[in-house]
């Protein structure tokens, strides 16, 4: 297929074939294990440069042209939920793949520890208080799953949040997915489309881009010593991942599980999930009806009598 | 000059060119019929296709990088406030100089009229809370000098505003652009670098603008008859802007007064005045200190000895 010259029926349909793949909407029968970190579907890691020219040329211009009709629109809005260890290629995928779209319609959030205010709060709270308007675009750069993941591996954090002790018992993880799924249902009936990217790395792969931003004089003043420390716990951290995705992949909110050991394909399939949700909203600029009609030509009149 | 081969130091020196002529530190001498809507400085109207390719190539590409380390410097905030007359730009604008933008970095707020809620606050209330964060720039479309605009055009505003009566004396004016420059002062004081611009459009401009909207089906949905209303009180608001000018434009909080009779130039300068604030604050990636050093040494290591 000629790539520079394909028309926005092909870029969905391939957009749809690249993203397929990888989207999880029923979790019972998921299993990590047979997501492999470094698959790259058809592709050889060869045409990697032509591969980041047709993302730009198309993926990029597609994206801007539906952002702008959601825009337009101004009835839905998506919710792009990114986790993933660390060194998986949270930020720069969202910096690749978002960049070129309009920023006024496009919002990030990355949720840190959570302060003093907010631990004082449910743990939902921050997180609603930062959903996308309608007509926008808004990603959560980590999101309530830490609930579910870096909380669940660091029980000393749940005691921090002062829940009432009879309040967590064994079930709470069970408690939480159930939770969540019925707060993205409330979500997706408001309108506000939820899609959720676990970016897979391995652990090689980590241990190879941690070194790696040592060595780089550019990146390596972000780099942290506790960053290693969660190494220790990388089992249980993907042990806590494929119950979240087996609890909470859902038909109207799915997980995309993205192998992530290669960026470049990261941000393809990415870009093509994100495509692949704002096609099926079939977006239309708004249509002018009989009364709007008169209203434009009586302002065309008054426009052209008057200095 | 080969824009297309321009150096980091060669466009920061072009940039400031660029945008100096319109940028005012001191209000007291300021006179709005001094700028010409139509003024594209030396450029003429014809080598339009090649001045969006040069603003493509090198402005897009500065801005992108001059962000990237704002955000890693994590020190600074910009806030960008846009202040126009209907169909001046500022939508356009912000996104063909925005766009290519990391959007974990930037920030877009578009202020409307106020809600209910909004209005039992005092005016800057709801502004305060969307100011951008550190390392970010942000976007306000509409601000709080539409209190000094159109509430001033509109006095019916005013009075919604529940203000105490005695607090509405004829120095109101006054007394919120001296609020104004002394809230400005403070976000400086905090390193809430704010940038202001007035897209300068003429009103005949503003009337072709207004009937190529109505002609065209993919843009009429947006258009209002309220917008044409407004046209009556040009003189009042063309006043407003001057005042507003004269009275807060500071050496900290400079408004850029931008032609904006021909959007390609106001893209230009646009993105040239931002290149200019963000290269004024010299910054860099932060630096690796002996201790930092040590941790990373220490962390290669670790990684080093284990899977």
């Amino acid at each position: 297929m000629n790539w520079k010259h394909m028309t926005e029926k092909q870029i969905i349909r391939t957009a749809r074939k690249l993203a397929r793949p990888f989207r999880i909407t029923n979790g019972a029968k998921f299993r990590l294990k047979d997501v492999d970190p470094g698959d790259t579907l058809d592709f050889s890691p060869d045409d990697k440069a032509e591969l980041k020219e047709r993302l730009a040329a198309n993926g990029i211009r597609m994206l801007a042209a539906l952002q702008d009709k959601l825009y337009a629109d101004d009835k839905w809005a998506v919710l792009l939920i990114f986790q993933a260890m660390d060194a998986a290629g949270k930020d720069s995928t969202i910096k690749h793949v978002m960049s070129g779209v309009n920023p006024q319609g496009c919002q990030v959030f990355s949720f840190k520890a959570p302060s003093v205010e907010e631990l004082d709060h449910d743990y939902l709270w921050r997180c609603v208080t930062r959903l996308p308007n309608r007509g926008h675009i808004g990603i959560f750069n980590r999101s309530y799953y830490e609930e579910t993941l870096v909380v669940r591996v660091h029980p000393e954090l749940l005691e921090k949040q002062k829940l009432p002790p009879q309040l967590v018992g064994k079930h709470i993880w069970k408690e939480r997915f159930a939770d969540i799924r019925h707060f993205e249902r409330y979500l997706t009936h408001n309108g506000i489309i939820v899609r959720k990217f676990f970016l897979h790395v391995s652990k090689k792969e980590q241990k190879r881009r941690f070194l790696e931003r040592i060595e780089d004089p550019d990146k390596n003043w972000k780099f942290s010593a506790s960053d290693i420390a969660e190494r220790e716990h990388w089992d249980e951290y993907m042990a806590a991942y494929e119950d979240m995705i087996q609890n909470t992949a859902t038909p109207e909110a799915p997980w995309y599980v993205v192998p992530a050991d290669n960026k470049w394909f990261t941000r393809i399939v990415v870009a093509a999930a994100i495509i692949e949700t704002l096609a099926d909203l079939d977006l239309k600029y708004p249509q002018v009806g009989p009364a709007k009609q008169k209203e434009l030509a009586a302002a065309k009149r008054a426009l052209l009598t008057k200095k």
